[in-house]
């Protein structure tokens, strides 16, 4: 790097003036950087790689203005702002001169462009950030066949959305711009309150309603609130990951609870001393099956009676394509050990980050506190959109319109999976949701089958991932929603095709990894 | 209420059919109601409440529909419904039958409309919730004299921010609506590295910029990252009570480090244990000093000679009126020991909830496992019209506006202040921020004196709550940002008068109930 000498600097820290003045090379000046905050930086720079001493002298604003050619202002607005920030200081009879007070050895430490390179430092973790998992990568591209978890986004009256936030912020006023309270903007949560009472039988008022930003943040902040590492939770198995990441970072010991046509098994005797069970009772992710009543009745006893809570994840309950969507298990709830929680992620789209959680009443201040302190709230202006789509009836057509969207999906589906796929897999019916379960007909090691899926375009999820206990079975997961009924028959025939040519080398699936880390 | 009688239900329990029916009172049909949805419910409420009990016989679909008046394929669709959600069973040669799994004691448990009025349960609640407490409850109103810590929201172009969405949602991609990595959208990450690089002379590559929802976010998650129950921190004293929550609620010990000119003083030899340091060097809270190049150095010092950490607060300096910005601290640091954080809050508007927190590139995986899990990431569209707002050239442009409104306020305060005040407080000269301390010049109980400031229509905020040691002052914080200069004007001359009228009554402040969970 061409380097510039600026005028003589003195090297010397004794007091005497004009002591052996020797030259200092500074930095080019890029024709972009203004002289005042070139001559800063590289003044600066020098001190803090010690090319400047502590104690040197610096010629004065005259000299030095003389010597490079620049305006005497800019060299003492320069002087004035180092000077300010402590880099150096005017000593009466002495000139200007480098701080004497800078830590000698910090400034003798190298610089670097990055930080952390100069030397890795030995980090001290938490015992939560070192049991964090990663969960839920973003999917970089758009969705192929059989993409699970999301909805048909191009089907999304984006437009109308941009409406309703036009029409807002037209009218900004100073709340919709200054915040919400912790427990979310008051007149969503009401919108909220009266959908879930009408549609999913809830029994709650807008008090109990939280406003946040999915089931995720529901879920971690159930487990802050209430949860001590170490305590033991029900999960589902097969089940939802994104629960046993969090409960996994939490420290909790998770305890599978096997799932079948009627949902999961109440805890048993032996797991009377858990503290929560996540479940999901409307449809039951990932295997689909709606949670019958007794065993619904059977849950809360068992809450009941070992003074534990449920969390009740309302997975993907509004897309129902036969009989009448199934009341809340919270809605059969007298005793408040029920959390009710739900998104709009998939109803209206993920990047919204807006969900609900419903809690008993004298559970509100506690989650509200924590809220406070953790993230505050949601952003007030999606908020003020959402209650408005609902508040005007979009929400309920757009349900409406995606709901005979997704029944066509389904049927073409289940049309091209009797036409290419019967061999292989026993797709089952489902009544709600936007993917389906297909159970292997024979073993089928299908974490190794959804590695070859990319190279023929196509998106599988082995549904082996999701069991937390020895009873998996080979199977996978496939979405509906998110691609056009030309893109599954597509999806289909060439996942016939993958079957057919993956046939001989099938072999046992491997065991999960996380199926290790449970008690059994 | 009036109630119809719907057919006869054979309320035996025994097998033979048609054993001593009886009538059951079903409630009357409400004229919106479908058939359909008022038989499911009238029969699930009966069967909840026990007026039809497990095995009771309910009549044929044929007897109902004829002694109801229905159509039979309305019945039988109810009767379906009550099938597939296990409130009834058909038995083969012994008719449809209520299911005799219910589980009966919680069937006799009397209904509620409200969750958890039927038995408040013992709560078990996490030790961080019960050491949690609520953080900046909501201000309902518009801002009046002298409200701190808020921007001049009537002067945000709420109108642009529309156009921007519109225009992004016009254009609306699949992956705006899905979804963006935990870290956030890469070209916001780009625009805030971008901005914090050339602006506040921070070292960092857009892959250590985090997007969080602010500041309370970014501390929340360096806590849970980095510390454990019983960690000690350092905390400024007066200090940023958001910061104190988050600890608090952590279970962290706070040691305080007091503030003078300089800014505050670097933890002690004693306090050489603590693990993190959290500082405000721009524009120190509530005070306004900035923090001296030595002092910056000293901290870094400490952090890396007691493998400690620094978190930066980078309040509000993006309000200078006096100098050029001083640099970050994080911009001196070559190994990797600050945290660095800011909000968009203050510079646009508090209801987006958007922020940054830059950390060292070796700690970023943690980091974003642990977002992942508990809030996944912001609101997508959001971060897109921010970035549009940043790279457009309108959020320099807004800075600068709102620079000269701020300076014209902060002129008008001072004058006032000047004509009004000067018998009572002591107004510091600030370099930035929109908010000013305002220290007693006489012992006055500005704990009391803020409780009468409503009747005067003015807000007031007493200094003496952010002090987490005896060594507080008597003061108050004003605020000058939030309203225009003759609402500062009136508000000055109100001041007065309540300082005039308060004048005989002062005393000395009672001491902060928070100092006392300090060590000293």
């Amino acid at each position: 790097l061409e380097q510039v000498h600026l005028g003589y600097f003195d090297w010397s820290t004794s007091m005497p003036r004009r002591a052996n003045p020797l030259p200092l090379a500074l930095p080019p000046r890029d024709r972009h950087t203004p002289a005042q905050r070139w001559l800063y930086d590289a003044v600066r720079t020098a001190i803090l790689e010690r090319r400047l001493t502590v104690g040197a002298r610096l010629p004065s604003s005259r000299e030095l203005a003389l010597s490079s050619g620049l305006a005497r202002g800019t060299v003492v607005a320069a002087f004035e702002q180092l000077q300010a920030e402590g880099y150096i200081e005017s000593i009466r009879g002495s000139g200007t001169r480098v701080r004497r007070v800078l830590p000698d050895d910090l400034l003798q430490a190298p610089r670097s462009r990055e930080v952390g390179t100069v030397s890795a430092p030995r980090r001290r973790l938490s015992r939560f950030a070192r049991r964090a998992r990663p969960f839920a990568p973003v999917r970089a591209e758009a969705p192929r066949a059989f993409r699970p978890n999301e909805p048909a986004l191009d089907l999304f009256p984006a437009a109308l959305w941009a409406q309703l936030a036009a029409r807002r912020l037209r009218r900004a006023t100073w709340s919709l711009l200054s915040g919400s309270p912790a427990l979310g903007y008051l007149p969503l949560r009401e919108a909220i309150a009266a959908y879930l009472t009408t549609s999913r039988g809830v029994r709650c008022t807008p008090d109990q309603v939280i406003v946040v930003s999915g089931t995720q943040e529901a879920l971690d902040l159930s487990v802050r609130v209430l949860l001590e590492p170490g305590d033991r939770v029900c999960i589902e198995s097969p089940g939802y990951v994104g629960a046993s990441r969090v409960f996994e970072a939490a420290g909790l010991r998770m305890l599978p609870m096997l799932v079948d046509d009627e949902g999961a098994r109440p805890p048993s005797a032996r797991n009377a001393r858990a503290r929560l069970a996540y479940v999901t009772p409307a449809h039951q992710f990932p295997t689909g099956s709606t949670m019958s009543l007794a065993r619904r009745l059977a849950f809360i006893d068992w809450a009941r009676a070992s003074n534990a809570l449920i969390f009740e994840d309302d997975y993907d309950s509004e897309f129902r394509y036969a009989g009448r969507p199934a009341p809340s298990l919270q809605g059969l709830d007298p005793h408040g050990v029920v959390l009710f929680s739900g998104t709009f992620s998939k109803v209206l789209f993920p990047a919204l980050r807006v969900g609900y959680l419903v809690v008993p009443l004298d559970l509100v201040d506690r989650f509200a506190a924590v809220r406070s302190l953790a993230t505050r709230h949601n952003a007030v202006l999606d908020q003020a959109v959402l209650t408005d789509f609902i508040v005007d009836g979009h929400f309920g057509r757009h349900i409406r319109t995606m709901r005979g969207v997704y029944a066509e999906r389904l049927t073409t589906l289940l049309g091209a999976a009797r036409e290419h796929l019967e061999d292989w897999l026993d797709v089952t019916p489902i009544e709600a949701g936007l993917q389906i379960a297909a159970w292997a007909k024979r073993p089928l090691d299908c974490a190794r089958l959804v590695t070859l899926a990319p190279a023929s375009h196509l998106e599988l999820v082995d549904l082996g991932r999701f069991s937390w206990d020895r009873s998996a079975r080979d199977g996978l997961l496939l979405g509906f929603a998110a691609v056009d009924p030309a893109e599954i028959r597509r999806g289909a025939a060439a996942l016939s095709r993958l079957l057919a040519s993956f046939a001989g080398s099938a072999r046992a699936r491997p065991r999960s990894s996380s199926a290790s880390k449970l008690i059994r």
